[in-house]
């Protein structure tokens, strides 16, 4: 038996929510066979829920980043920020998406471990800076991501889903987000 | 002559714009006499600008919370992140909500020196331990806001007020985005 | 195919290594089924890799500590040097001896979002604190460790082997070893 | 009167000890005319006491590192820890072996203003990012000692004494144990 | 009504002050129109009051840098130790001084996000790294402030008014001294 | 033969001094029986020598703390800033007035080690804290002092000798001021 989706809020009833949110989550679960317990948590105060989930959709729609790319930064970002639901889901999304099993646990605990291409390294240093220092980011630290051939969409959107999950982070923390337990071995077979 | 609305991506000519991102930009402009520059640089990217300010009328529109209440904690999360537009930007709304010429610079450079009450206090300490070290606040830090008086709701508001502007914070980083003149002077007259 | 057993010194061939050596080598290979990189890593230079073999046997042969408690304190300080192979390597000792297919992830990301009892969290606490910031700890920390039910020679032990991973995980770093494949996914079935 | 040898475990007596212990005992004390209290302490647990000092004595004996460079690793290293009695103890040694009597006050108290060569500061400099950030030690840290002309094994050793007295710094905390008197003054002077 | 000149210790009634202080009170009242609350605090230890007015004034007077150049460092120091006095204080001098009347925030948030000249901005990291890391400041450090064109003495000036407030900032925080509420707007006119 | 008195500044000749520097240097030589590094170095700006001197003249004869408090306030500051010249010149102090070899050791590696009565654990824990974390003190870090029994003025001593040391030490590692020889063996018999 799964966790709760949350300890420090109530979990509202599928039944009671409004039809998008109802709807959204009915989706989420037809696609993954289970409901992701942020769906389940979101939907405490559902207008949190539909601009959360809007600007997620965004992060990941409409981007010319891979959404492996995506997912990379996800992991790498909540592994610096030490957040548990964070890490777990899009673990398990980052390992179907770069169809790598080992890279999540890799970015996870420290993304110069990983085994990554030179211009992904760029990415990646670049996101866990933003995290860790954003008042230290500067020219150069953009610059970099120049010369790793980033274009300047690709910048907007690398530093975006890193900005993104600082908050999603955060929510996950005050709420005590649980990851569902399929999440921990989603993708683990090469 | 103001500042450019930030100096890493270009800023999109208005009449360029999406409709709805348009008539976003002529609503605000018209209700602060000036285009605050969070806006135009938003409109780099429609589909963030449209995300980004359906949460944050979220935070503002749908919470118990006092407006000024929100705009302490934008100012002492901002602070805390040492990001310059928001702490400008904010720094005005927080004067403005919370009628009270001094409170922004003080929250922007230490909430614990503040004019503020126990009770907003212990909000921001909140606010500030779930910005600087996401991974340590646990159930303790919770109690001390229910210990406070702060409601449940309020508890989910607080924190997302503080997670959102980390989000903000870092895409203002991230951009460079310049806050206008007009934030800098904006209510301080007593 | 696994990857190297660390990629900043040369790993011998086992054929050239002094008996004793080599005999450890199929002992450990024979009980796991492969042989663990750290093994192999340590191999560069035999008087070491005696002497941590014999630190890390009298960690977990000779103390009142459980097993399990023994890899609890391994996982999370690992998580909290950030130190990929004692993370993966060690996540799946942890899963294994727990029995609890979920516990070593979330020790490696952040301890106090673990599904642990509260002796074990005062535990972890402590072991996390050793790591972090050994100045700064105390008798009150002792003491914690005491009121929790700690035993004396528990509490050695507890910080042993806290201390004793903060030598590997620098020694796993300065060679980049690298986890085997196999120690990603042991022991995630329930 | 010097200090008992540590407050937060029992000194066990010498003539309880295994033989193995007692003989080393023995032989520590005529070297050095006093007997240092880490033996003392770490009698507590046989099994750690053997491994220990195999692991120190490996460190010390076999290793292309002159004596001198190995104490000063250590002060360093314990200096960045904050570690009394490690500071102390091998203050007095660092003195000795370098014949410097001011170089161990130097690396305690910040080893960027000590008086040492360029090579020996690329050596200490990477000791003490190893300690402080071993997450962050990459292959760039490792070029600078081989840049700096240390040889591979000289890399593996340095690394492994600033690891290893990464334990010891934490056990001696963890123990509170305690400088003898002779510590303090052996070796000033020039 | 402005604030009480510090909230942590007695301020004494300004007619039983030795002559020396009460008559440098009177001028700094009659220059700025009000009595800085910085003057009034310190004359709770007049031998203190005297060292400090007196460091202050060889720092401002017999220094090749600009006034603006003093101020502007003076800001940068204080926004990095969250100082609320003399980041408002020096706040208004800086914009007066520099006739900037957006400078000081900027500093006072971010010194890297301020519209500064290269020359300043190689002033201000210094003072800062002085200020947050002392112990890291280097040679190289020094270098890059004599690359950037500044003499020996502004060198030793810039690195005596970072320094002194970190006395400064230190001796706000003790004794909580408030900031006059002329200082949160003086200079802001452009 | 001792170092320079500093390394990034020219020490002017002590006959070119004004008759007031000189004459001050002239009595600590002979107090000493050498002329303390610091007076040397500080001569390169008279008018900073000056203000200087007059407030650690301040600190050390105006005030109800003990000579020995002054200079284990000093000695644990400085050891947690990593000042070299402030630890070995003022361990020295402390060592002759506390009457107290090992005392200065202790306190410049970690104050919590260190053989002191509850009252001065209290007096270096403010030192320190008010040293590494100025924006966290609090009323609380206050009331702390005052319940360990100091009066109003040995708080306001104590926190300025902290304070002053915190500009002190900035100042000798920006001049990279070297320790005279002497300073390492004073008061280190018993």
């Amino acid at each position: 038996m799964s966790e709760e989706a949350m300890t420090r809020f109530p979990v509202p009833d599928t039944d009671d929510l409004p039809d998008d949110l109802r709807q959204r989550i009915d989706e989420e679960t037809e696609r993954a066979g289970f409901t992701p317990n942020v769906f389940e948590a979101y939907a405490y105060k559902p207008s949190h829920f539909r601009a959360f989930f809007a600007y997620y959709d965004a992060l990941v729609d409409d981007t010319p980043l891979a959404r492996e790319e995506v997912e990379m930064i996800v992991v790498a970002t909540s592994g610096a920020n030490d957040c548990l639901y964070c890490v777990v889901a899009h673990g398990a999304l980052c390992r179907i998406y770069a169809d790598a099993p080992k890279l999540a646990d890799q970015l996870a605990t420290n993304h110069r471990a990983a085994d990554v291409s030179t211009e992904h390294r760029a990415m990646l240093d670049f996101a866990v800076k933003l995290t860790e220092s954003p008042e230290a980011v500067t020219e150069e630290d953009v610059a970099a991501l120049r010369d790793a051939g980033f274009s300047q969409e690709e910048i907007w959107d690398i530093g975006s889903v890193a900005a993104f999950f600082n908050l999603s982070n955060r929510m996950a923390v005050l709420a005590d987000m649980r990851p569902n337990d399929e999440f921990y071995t989603l993708g683990r077979d090469a």
